[in-house]
């Protein structure tokens, strides 16, 4: 299967690229980056020396990617809609890791602030929620990492129509605002400091409505997000106060069942980032009490936050096993 | 002034040493410890090298604190109450640190899961909201960390009936743990990490419920505790719903009256721990949308939530200004 | 392929768990604990949980490995000798992760402060400079963390014999501690600290000079090791004192013929721990002077240098190809 | 007495902020930034919220600093032989922060790559080697914090011409990098890492090599610098060659001799960077073995390491107690 990354010098690109490296049914044939253009992967991405040894960027241009199966945008927000369409005409699939295709029209335009140049139906690639519409999507839109994190904490009582409402207290690694230095990823801000930002208006918080109010119509959702000191992952702690009692035992059998046919999930007594670091698993613990359920969820925002579910979800695309090249135990500590 | 801390040895008894260093009405005459009793100060408190040169560690008995004017008893719980009869009983004043005196006699035989051997009434020692009767008291219990913070973060609402329910998210760096090693405080378990613990059920929720109820009889708590990567720092973010709707210039004048003789007590425009650290301040920011406000505020837990807001209480105690040798920057960045 | 880990609940052990499950030949038929005996593996190993699924901790009794075709002992020094035999008896192949078989017996002695109750010959499995002596081995003892760096760091050198003295300074993750809290491991102990410790007396001394002798006899060694706020990772700054100059050129030139061969060596212009985590690379640059030549290499010390070596061992030790289920990239960021 | 600060929005200047706020003698009239002119000083450095409530940031103008009795230049190296001859020219006594007066004008010149267009003597102001200089100093240049670090660690040592060599191997928190977000001052780059950077080229050697040839000439003086995961702090691991061997005991009383005046010196049996955090002590620690001498020092790079030094110079040149404003412990841990 021949596969095409645009966007690779970026953490989502990087990553693509380490996960793909072990995954056995892909050879990664193209991989752009405008500002490296020409120059071996691995002389920009160190860590990867060994790896695609005769791979350079190329221009992101449709010529180098035309004998893709599938292609990656990892391109931000905006930029994503120029390459899509491009690709889509020409038979080739995309699984987009940018904003562009998560949400309807109007959302889109007015949470991003922007016309949409290539507005188009696009399946959302929460792969746990939509696995049978993905097999047969040719565009699927990877979802956001807050969104993965929190719907997934949430959904199977969502789906039981439980909720009144929730809080999505989350705390992700720094690597969610991207590779380019800035005041708010400069080192000495975040060292031994928790730091809260967009506290009342992230734009994921569309996604986790949309999702949410599928199975729900109803659900009062908040959501905050702050940065913790640490690359990777995101702890979504759902504080969820229910329209009835539930017993924790009741609780758990309502997510074993949502959650039968899901590998990456895994329901445990304890969660903390570094048992799901470097892995495309979400670790969901229960906490009940008779106000509310506390469900905390991890992730590692880089893996099943973004491009582990988005091979998870190529995988399904392509009708392969969804687990292929993603099973691969987290690294601990 | 004369001041003797018992338990002199833990990060609260350091602490208080290290704050102490820097006040000028204040002579530690003894400090305790059974572990290194005998053993200069600075011998086992390196960093104090050059402070303290003639005083060594006593034995924890009253007769090393006659001379005292004030005694800190940083202890465990249920130790603490060993102590302080003695003190009072040849009136030396007392500031607590442990959970012996914080809570009523029911509430504290239940949580903590043992008879008191000498309840008797405290000052809760939450000093921007006690000052008055801290002023006369003989005994201050100087409160927890979580409920300094969580309380500081929204006693205003609550003063004005106006908070329906609350959501307190915290996360604090690992001191609040104690000096002793365990699998929770070993360094490979927090790396890269958040990690929740007594997600619903930690101690400190009751005091919150009585210092908040004292103002409004009425509102729903929710608490969790999390860990984050870091020594020093604990961030609350409340999730408030109130049961009116309010503008953020409604919320700020709310607050601004409430903590206007505060000093230790900072309005921001954003918080982060490190904007704190090492400081007696408790920083606060306040975020409403129309469904809840989100209030940030930020502590050093070893300081304000602990030692700090300590001799914070003692300067009161003793007619001083409250900010004698704590109005101190924080340590940035 | 069978396998057996003695010695399973610790940091190696795990990561031994953690790099098995990708191997491709291999079946993990034993794993034990006195600890945990009877526990499912990922009840310990939280991270674990989706693999091993029916792989009980046995007691470390040799009727459960019988029929294994390696065994991994990764139990502290001095118990090693316990199992080593046992196993060797019976026809089982041992890669020892401890310190009891890298030594000669009298070195070991005095090293140790014990009698050696089983000293036997043994390869010193530092794979790339010993690769064909472990073809044919029975038992492999595998490298401590800090010899596998710092002698991959100047062996080149030293096999042209071309050092005067060299000065190695390194700065290791905390894991290599090991998992039992002490406050040498305490988190407030480290956090934003580099500890000093064992400045002029560590161990691993020993084994430097063992391998480094074999190439050049007069070599002068000098080590101290220290800890870094982080999990992972040993960088070693190696300062080489040359009896003669020789250009950036002339030396790489010297690595690249050392190393020709060897996968797991990959000469970079810069090297950080972040691009080599969680993988068996060992990352070498290097900088020459007209008075010393800096070498910095950096591996993972969970990995190569302990149970990613111990796998890659074995791969050499059964014949099979060195990288198999090490071929991963690292984690980065 | 009346300061004024040239760069109070760099690490260095806010550091001399968070520093004067507690000297018992200073008075900060002007505090400049060409950035925030006109701008409060805590709304920009919101930890000083309650601090210089009534001072803005001012242009760097003469007019602004005029009844100044002393100025810092806080400002990069070749910015600050702009304002340093119109400080004194009007009879302001200056302490430069920058390189620009530290070395002499044919190696600034070398080194830095530039003409110099103010040369002119200045005292190095390593306060514990040259305070008699600075008592009558009119121009003090403060110190790199490398060098500061370094040259304490040896110089007793130096003094009595011991040293045939020695090997700084320097570990240091990123704040040394500046307050301008780079891609190595970004998160990711540095966490769980240890970056070694200039390895054999950086510019504060040759300020070490001024300091310790003053004591003697043929030092054979390596540098290699890195930074670690933190804010504060520099640990330099000295592996010292001696000419000669030296005990313990005799190299303990060569410093204590050499350092009995010097308040702000500790020699301990062990450091740690969280034991000097916040504070201007240097801590030190040796180990002696037959073959090399490893002097281990600490201090915190933005005070002993930059402002703090300033200020410690400042008494000295105002004839103030050396430790007035600075006598404060470490903030630990």
């Amino acid at each position: 299967m021949k596969v095409g990354v645009v966007g690779a010098s970026g953490y989502t690109g990087s990553e693509l690229l380490r996960i793909l490296a072990l995954h056995p049914e892909v050879d990664v044939v193209a991989a752009s980056s405008r500002r490296y253009e020409g120059m071996e992967i691995w002389k920009q991405h160190r860590f990867l020396k060994g790896f695609y040894s005769d791979l350079k960027f190329c221009y992101p241009d449709l010529k180098y990617f035309e004998e893709c199966d599938v292609v990656f945008t990892a391109v931000p927000h905006g930029e994503a809609m120029e390459y899509v369409p491009q690709f889509l005409d020409v038979g080739i699939k995309v699984v987009d890791l940018s904003a562009d295709y998560r949400l309807d029209r109007v959302t889109y335009e007015r949470v991003y602030g922007k016309k949409h140049k290539d507005y188009r139906e696009a399946v959302y690639g929460l792969t746990e929620l939509h696995r049978d519409e993905i097999k047969n999507a040719n565009l699927v839109a990877n979802p956001g990492c807050y969104p993965t994190c929190t719907v997934l904490a949430v959904a199977p009582l969502a789906k039981m129509e439980l909720i009144e409402s929730v809080v999505f207290d989350c705390k992700s690694g720094i690597t969610g605002a991207g590779e380019k230095p800035t005041s708010f990823t400069h080192y000495p801000t975040l060292h031994e400091s928790v730091n809260p930002y967009k506290v009342i208006e992230h734009r994921h918080y569309y996604e986790m409505v949309q999702e949410l109010t599928r199975f729900q119509g109803d659900i009062k959702i908040s959501f905050t997000p702050q940065v913790f000191p640490g690359s990777r992952g995101i702890l979504t702690t759902a504080h969820v106060f229910l329209s009835g009692e539930l017993s924790k035992r009741e609780i758990e059998a309502i997510y074993n069942d949502f959650y039968s046919e899901c590998y990456f999930i895994r329901l445990q007594d304890e969660v903390g980032l570094n048992q799901v670091r470097g892995s495309n698993f979400c670790d969901i613990a229960i906490y009940p009490t008779s106000e509310r359920v506390v469900v905390v969820a991890a992730i590692d925002n880089l893996v099943k936050g973004a491009s582990g579910q988005a091979v998870q979800n190529m995988n399904v695309m392509m009708g392969l096993d969804e687990t292929l090249g993603l099973n691969v135990p987290p690294l601990y500590p």
